[in-house]
């Protein structure tokens, strides 16, 4: 069977692959008059004087909701939902694993942004953050921007900043190897979406000058007609095909499709040229082809590469230390932090080792750690 | 430590008495292969043609929300959202405890009818069964009659549904030990909100004839003109105070305030009375004081003694049996089902055991049982 069936298989004889238990038993008559009635009403007396104390007495201190409408599910789409929900659950058991941050799937029967804003706000009082994932741009920006405005809890959106962390602590240690500064390379983005404008934003506060955004269309270009709010705020001078706007490139970065890279294109690039092909399952180019041009270090979202630059290795930890201090925003000085706590990770970086794997021990801890300085 | 204060310190040192766990085992590539991406993908795939797989593909199939907006919490009264937190997830405890069934806490800053309605639809695709708890009446009745129309998953009201089915069990039982029948007995029930309107619809469908229902004010007789949509619906010509309406009545249901009744007052019911005097935590009469009286069988809803009503003796093994056959609606047949499970499970009522205790071996295996034959 391959990976796609063993996934069905394990669910039509398990159903969901989480479940919810008891930290305590419940097992006798004065157990249920402690936990349940009458002694659940001293707890419920205390929180009504203040709300604040919900963040300690009950499950807000460690539970969080991972929150999607569905519109962007891997790299299958706008499915809607129900068709969402089994990646909601797995993430939910990453967070589980790797930060032992309790976390509840929640698909909502809406795209609408009002909508969600106001239906997340109104189930905010059951959890102590909010993890929104899988939300299609440029609808995800607006969304967590009211969002933030309008709970007290933290809001990540995952595929944003989640990825603009792991990206920005792979790239801190691939320009470590090939002896170049974050300051002066040419970095080009392929795909204006959430990842894309959140790594482009990222990278700035990091100190990156020079960076490109390409969508679907070609280069973000500030001369171009069709931008919307969002990629006008990251246009640049650098017009034409994706083709033309790699030429001299110190980077490559995609968040787009498979294949829109070959090994012509990478001959084009500058010196010692860094290619991140970051989409899923299907990378922009393939690590054998890459090398054939030239490049000398590729990372993928894969797992059967070398450098998988996934964004589990920040996720888990950060909710984790979000939780444990109880601070209700991310800022941008706490994602620099992270970035650069993971990439210390790797005590001397390699062509092959830019970033830890996923299962290599006390990834989380050490994002937990950064996080907690705060 | 009195229970409450004990109820805290367990909750000041672990937070939240629920944690999510993982069916599977997620520490190899292969795990994180087939478990999340790129296996993961397959699950949605499938569901995303066929959206009914997802509830046996996911959580759904063993998961229910516990749904509050925290208007109408124990006692207390309406207290809000988080301080609801701690009963939801109570209940939460309850339902795996006793039904397996896993329960997510759900509370709502939000107290219109439409909203909460709008809400928990949008949320439902994340569910397999909707519980709703300590929501006031009225408004109680008009939430639940509209996601009936609005989701394809049970919804049920325990505090109206869950506490009707205990109350008949137990009055049948009751009924057997005095050898009266159900058509011909005049029953009183004091307390008009989502409790009493709900006992007096399902004892009416049980076959009960002469019912009539008290509130604050008084009987609630078909004369008076304060009465509301549901009230007016079970109005009857009993008129006057309590004390005149419960003159020879053979059954007294509180479901209202401690101390309205006295012996006194029981002396002028009907030979043999039957006294449920439900009020959490003081009951409307103490045994003692009833049996002072004259009354025959008393019920509480107190764990401190004997025939506690108590609705964990029916919702965790409803819910069990519902996920189990995957059916949509608990039908008033349903319910009456459920009732005659329960009250069997007592081989011989007598004045002290009229009901099964909660910790009784086997009652929500019963209860799923008599659910699953629908």
């Amino acid at each position: 069977m391959n990976f796609g069936d063993k996934s069905v298989a394990a669910r039509e004889k398990l159903g969901g692959l989480i479940f919810t238990g008891l930290k305590l038993p419940l097992t006798t008559k004065e157990d249920l008059s402690v936990y349940y009635s009458p002694g659940i009403a001293e707890p419920c007396r205390r929180i009504a004087q203040d709300k604040s104390l919900s963040k300690t007495l009950t499950v807000r201190k460690n539970t969080i909701a991972v929150v999607s409408d569905g519109s962007a599910v891997l790299g299958l789409g706008n499915i809607g939902p129900e068709a969402a929900l089994p990646v909601m659950e797995g993430k939910a058991m990453l967070f589980k694993q790797f930060g032992n941050v309790d976390a509840i799937p929640i698909v909502l029967d809406t795209q609408n942004v009002d909508e969600i804003v106001d239906i997340i706000t109104k189930i905010s009082p059951s959890f102590g953050g909010i993890n929104l994932e899988d939300i299609a741009a440029p609808r995800c920006f607006e969304i967590e921007k009211k969002l933030l405005e309008r709970i007290d809890i933290p809001v990540f959106h995952d595929d944003q900043h989640g990825t603009a962390i792991v990206v920005l602590a792979a790239l801190k240690n691939a320009l470590l190897v090939v002896e170049k500064q974050v300051e002066s390379v040419h970095i080009v983005i392929s795909g204006a979406g959430a990842a894309g404008i959140a790594i482009d934003t990222l990278l700035r506060a990091a100190g990156a000058k020079n960076i490109d955004l390409a969508d679907s269309k070609g280069m973000v270009c500030c001369a171009r007609q069709d931008l919307n709010e969002q990629k006008r705020d990251f246009c640049s001078l650098n017009c034409g095909a994706l083709v033309d706007g790699i030429k001299n490139a110190d980077v490559f970065i995609g968040v787009s499709k498979g294949g829109l890279l070959n090994a012509e294109l990478v001959k084009t690039m500058a010196e010692n040229p860094i290619i991140f092909a970051l989409a899923n399952p299907d990378p922009e180019i393939l690590p054998d082809e890459a090398r054939k041009g030239g490049a000398t270090i590729i990372a993928t979202g894969r797992s059967d590469f070398p450098n998988q630059i996934n964004n589990v290795l920040v996720f888990p930890g950060l909710f984790r230390g979000l939780l444990d201090i109880g601070i209700n925003q991310v800022t941008e000085e706490m994602k620099l932090a992270v970035a650069d706590a993971l990439s210390k990770l790797v005590s001397t970086p390699t062509v092959e080792k830019i970033i830890p794997a996923p299962l290599d021990p006390g990834v989380a801890e050490a994002i937990a750690e950064a996080v907690r300085k705060f």
